[in-house]
């Protein structure tokens, strides 16, 4: 049931970003690539990742700076005057190779310096990336579809001529006619009749139902009322119940919103490209240039797939099954080549989504007791739900009179609930946190009882500090190219930490090993070894199969 | 602090009512009595009552059932001719003679058969309609503006007859106009000048949020963050700062939201009558005839009254200070024959006003550790509030062009706010919910240690029927009059109980004895009266405090 619900919810989640990056894509690369390439795209990766990965757990997406690459070599290629599918084409196919090479020289051992530090850093960012995004997408619909105070006595009209031949049809809001007659169509100081009133309110009321009802409901698996089966099935189906609850509600207001668009009809966009892009458009030398890009490519690719799989990996989510960084690079690159040769969009591994799938498929004990905070027993490992939830996607075009009903704040609400919820559980928002609170209600934190609390804000106030940076630069369009090769400046600024703190602190706030184990610990220490209550027991196993990374 | 944040919010709270009520009277008495003479009303009747009453945390307000007697009285003596203001004063003026006889003779002693069971029914039911009002007055503004789905493509407008001679400053969404210059206004199918786009989903984002914003932030104060003054002092002003700042978004929006009315100038409504009311406008006969309905007005009233009295003074508020049931009533009875002569609404104890006075006067103890609950202390009990909150009502004849911009759905957002608060804390809405929780999750109520749970839920479903045919009375316009009688069949249903339940379930079901002694002695029964802990003995002392129910 719970697998049920995730995979739903994940295909919604997944669908809307896809259709959203098609979009910007169909704009980055002059409709060489769009919703429709993106959708087949995410069917083609989703479905070969979810069969062969090592990790079915990471969920593959477009990702920003994969977006702002591929607008950079269009507009090179479009300068150039040469053929930006095939050259797009040897690109894949030189970053496939270098993958390949990478995959058999062990670069995947690099992760183990990527600390808790760095991953929580980006981890932090990219939940605020969707936050931010959620609500700046609800004000562009502000923006096209403004507030008019003056409401219907306001609207920009038709002053016909004086003495005109008005017929019956005449309709003193159309521009088009207005001019034809030889009149004058007022338009200072007044509403556009393109502009719809009612539909920005109705946005927020729907983006933020959205996100107050899968909060709420998500919640209400900790509530009293009902038994716990019911309580569990409307905590699994909670952003599932938001989105059609909400998409209901836009239906009978019948205000026009803006709604998902679905490409109508299977094929590509552009109608003179097939789904197979010819390699020899361009220049027989342009093939050896494409490794330029290529690196750049790669390593933009490599960072973000690896911190995606670091944070689904680690140990707080306590997996059973092993990972696989080396083989999930070696699949990707296959899909990177086939994507190039059918000129679809290349998929990564993408944070936020990956981070609500593990969230989704979460087991936590039932409470016994009202206010007994539940405890995690671990993830349903498994690759249905992936495979199922690109299967949804690549059967989207089948379904569109449907998902056309969908309202766009309504995914913008799940967005910012995903951001939201992807920000619970990072110890460092934790720490944020707790610099807002006195002492005494301060939790009990591992880090609190070892480390004084001064040498904790310090920690805190240094990765802000590195988060900031990362969010300016990753803000400014010509500065975000340069965003992976901050995971190098993040490793080292971690690295220059070692001066600052003693190793025994940095072992406490920056480990990897799970809060709950090392409470055990701490709580058997101090019981004299004895005692070992069957809890800690239990623990200490399964910290055996937690696997290390790498 | 809280008893200026109490003040402010009752203000408020207090405000929007007299208003609400002044504009349904002027209707039902012909503009004879309105907003400005509700001001007034209110501002006498505050300060009089805050002075001189037994129990100043009661509040006065305008009540349905008045409201219904004013207009049968008017509508009366429109039929048979007769001066309304001056038979209405005879009828205050037998009330008030009746109410004497009554505070002599110690009616006031037959408050002891108001016991939990009619009158949490009572408090149940005008928490229901004040949340049912609020959202129905929110609805009646979406019925005034409609959403217009189609936008300002579609509204009504003006076809000009042929060969018309149209100057420049033709307006084709005039309809004045457009009949001038003999031209057709097209009113089929589109939407009304008159209605405003867009105010109808902004009154629902201001009427959610002044909610939504006021049950959080009242909530602040159990939170972890920052030290318990800054969150005492946000959650005693949780109300204030959402009208606030609710008022400021929607000043900021610029969109045309149904405002609050203030009356702009210190005059009688209508223009023909004094300050006065002159007693000899009708035949002498008309007299003693004014005693019949002055009768049914005595019952309204003293119920009406006696019904919050029981409320405010029950012993779980641990009020310190005596009760004054009598003396309430001789004030009340001195304020009408001062309302009578002055041609001014008649105003008695307000059920929800007076227990959300009580509510945010509450004194509770820091809460030690979090999660706990805080301990209720008492109530802070003075007669400060009371006067200055009348006395603000009194002075807002010179604050209108502030009040002027405190928009409708706001006010409703706080009248659902205290209908919401005020089920909180009766026990017969904690056993509806009861009905819901598995039997584990039950909270500790002393009902459940000692009735069987069949026994609780069958006296609960007894009482929902109760309640139901209570609102089905108050709900058709003919029948509301009835409804103070029913006082009188809700305590006969209760005696009839005697028959189902044993006298111990009734005393604990529906004693009025406060749960935390009950609980207090419980427990030191169970510790074979030994250990008493200074937390029971407190609250023996406590006990001694209480006055008994007359």
């Amino acid at each position: 049931m719970q697998c049920i619900a995730s995979w739903i919810f994940l295909y919604f989640a997944c669908l809307s970003p896809i259709i959203t990056f098609g979009g910007l894509l169909s704009v980055a690369t002059s409709k060489n690539m769009a919703a429709m390439e993106s959708l087949v795209s995410g069917f083609v990766c989703g479905i070969g990742y979810g069969l062969f990965s090592g990790q079915p757990l990471t969920i593959l997406g477009s990702t920003g700076p994969v977006l702002v690459f591929e607008t950079i070599v269009h507009d090179f290629c479009k300068d150039q005057g040469w053929d930006y599918m095939s050259f797009r084409l040897w690109i894949g196919l030189w970053i496939a190779f270098i993958l390949f090479i990478l995959v058999a020289v062990d670069a995947s051992a690099l992760v183990c310096y990527i600390t808790r530090f760095t991953e929580e850093n980006f981890a932090t960012l990219i939940a605020f990336i969707f936050i931010v995004k959620a609500v700046e997408n609800v004000i562009k619909i502000g923006e096209r579809n403004p507030i008019n105070p003056l409401g219907y006595k306001n609207v920009c009209h038709c002053i016909p001529p004086v003495n005109a031949n008005l017929t019956e049809n005449w309709d003193p809001l159309n521009e088009t006619y207005c001019t034809d007659i030889g009149g004058t169509f007022q338009t200072e100081m007044c509403a556009s009749t393109a502009s719809v009133p009612d539909v920005f309110l109705m946005s927020i009321v729907l983006f933020l139902g959205t996100f107050l009802i899968s909060v709420h409901l998500k919640d209400f698996k900790n509530a009293s009322f009902f038994p716990s089966k019911v309580r569990q099935f409307i905590s699994d189906f909670a952003v599932i119940i938001a989105i059609v609850s909400m998409t209901l509600l836009d239906y009978l207001s019948n205000i026009e919103t803006p709604k998902l668009e679905v490409p109508a009809e299977f094929k590509p966009t552009l109608p003179d490209r097939g789904w197979i892009i010819s390699p020899f458009m361009n220049k027989v030398w342009t093939i050896p240039l494409a490794i330029i890009p290529a690196l750049l490519g790669t390593i933009l690719i490599f960072m973000d797939q690896q911190i995606t799989a670091v944070i689904v990996n680690r140990k707080e989510n306590k997996l059973k099954k092993g990972c696989g960084y080396h083989l999930d690079l070696f699949v990707l690159a296959i899909l990177i080549v086939i994507c190039s040769l059918m000129g679809l969009p290349w998929f990564v591994a993408a944070t936020v989504l990956s981070i609500n799938h593990v969230n989704s498929l979460k087991l936590e004990s039932e409470c016994a007791a009202p206010g007994e905070k539940p405890q995690f027993l671990g993830v349903r490992e498994q690759r249905v739900t992936h495979v199922l939830i690109f299967l949804m996607i690549g059967l989207s075009v089948l379904i569109t009179p449907v998902l056309r009903n969908i309202p766009m704040p309504v995914l913008f609400g799940v967005f910012l609930y995903m951001g939201v919820a992807s920000l619970k559980g990072l110890q460092f928002f934790d720490r944020m946190l707790i610099m807002f609170m006195p002492a005494k209600y301060q939790p009990d934190y591992m880090f609190l009882r070892q480390v004084p609390i001064r040498r904790v804000h310090m920690f805190t106030l240094i990765q802000l500090a590195c988060l900031i940076m990362l969010w300016l630069i990753k803000s400014f369009g010509k500065t975000s190219i340069l965003f992976p090769l901050m995971l190098v400046v993040m490793i080292g600024i971690r690295k220059s930490l070692d001066f600052i703190f003693t190793q025994r602190e940095l072992k406490i706030l920056d480990d990897v090993m799970p809060e709950t184990i090392k409470r055990g610990e701490e709580d058997e220490e101090s019981l004299g070894n004895e005692d070992k209550s069957s809890e800690v027991e239990e623990l200490e196993i399964s910290r055996y199969h937690l696997r290390m990374v790498i």
